[in-house]
């Protein structure tokens, strides 16, 4: 594959990082907020499928590996300084890990001792995360 | 004021920082992305306009101050792992200092040489940033 040169644009940090945002491209939700280093971002646009790069296990990481929750990249763009991606995506089922369709799904209320919880699970982590 | 003990929960990094996304509350529009010290977070909660901290100032910054283009925020969020923070917000004109209403008006193309402008701008930096 040839050096895609828009990614020569991206400006990765100094552990050759960026932050990239995945939003769903039907309703604007943001669902999940990630990293990814270059062969991620290669990955994701080649495959179609958001990949990451997971800084606590040290690799890639397809999206909806083990669920099936796969993120379907609809749409890739980038910011003023180039130094963060924003994928649009179609979700399969859900983002978050914890069942619910976002990653965002506590709200702050002030005066309150907890962020609220203000989404329902679109499914049940303990079935689809079995050994 | 006392510690808010929501802001408790977050987890910030090794230098004490959060990524943050601003969202437009109104049509969802991914308008940037920046980091917030608990300082800003707790600035921005009292003052309900977003500030951020300038990692290259070394010191908080409040959204608009020179443009007048401030963030109005209406809702904050937090997701599963509480280390992201998310602001739904009324942006006053337009969130990019290039003058687009979101920082992210450049779209990825396969094959394209240049990382394509798809947004036309709100405003003119060369009027606004004076001196």
């Amino acid at each position: 594959m040839p050096s895609d040169p828009l990614l020569d644009k991206l400006k990765f940090d100094a552990n050759g990082l960026v932050p990239i945002i995945v939003q769903d491209h039907a309703n604007g939700e943001v669902l999940m907020m990630a990293f990814m280093n270059r062969e991620a971002i290669e990955k994701t646009i080649a495959t179609g499928k958001v990949h990451t790069y997971s800084r606590s296990r040290g690799r890639l990481a397809l999206k909806g590996e083990t669920s099936g929750h796969f993120q379907l990249v609809k749409e890739v763009r980038t910011d003023c300084d180039r130094d963060v991606v924003l994928f649009k995506v179609e979700q399969i089922v859900a983002a978050c890990h914890e069942g619910y369709r976002s990653c965002f799904f506590r709200k702050y209320e002030k005066g309150a001792s907890q962020w609220r919880t203000i989404a329902e699970k679109a499914f049940d982590p303990d079935k689809v995360y079995t050994k």
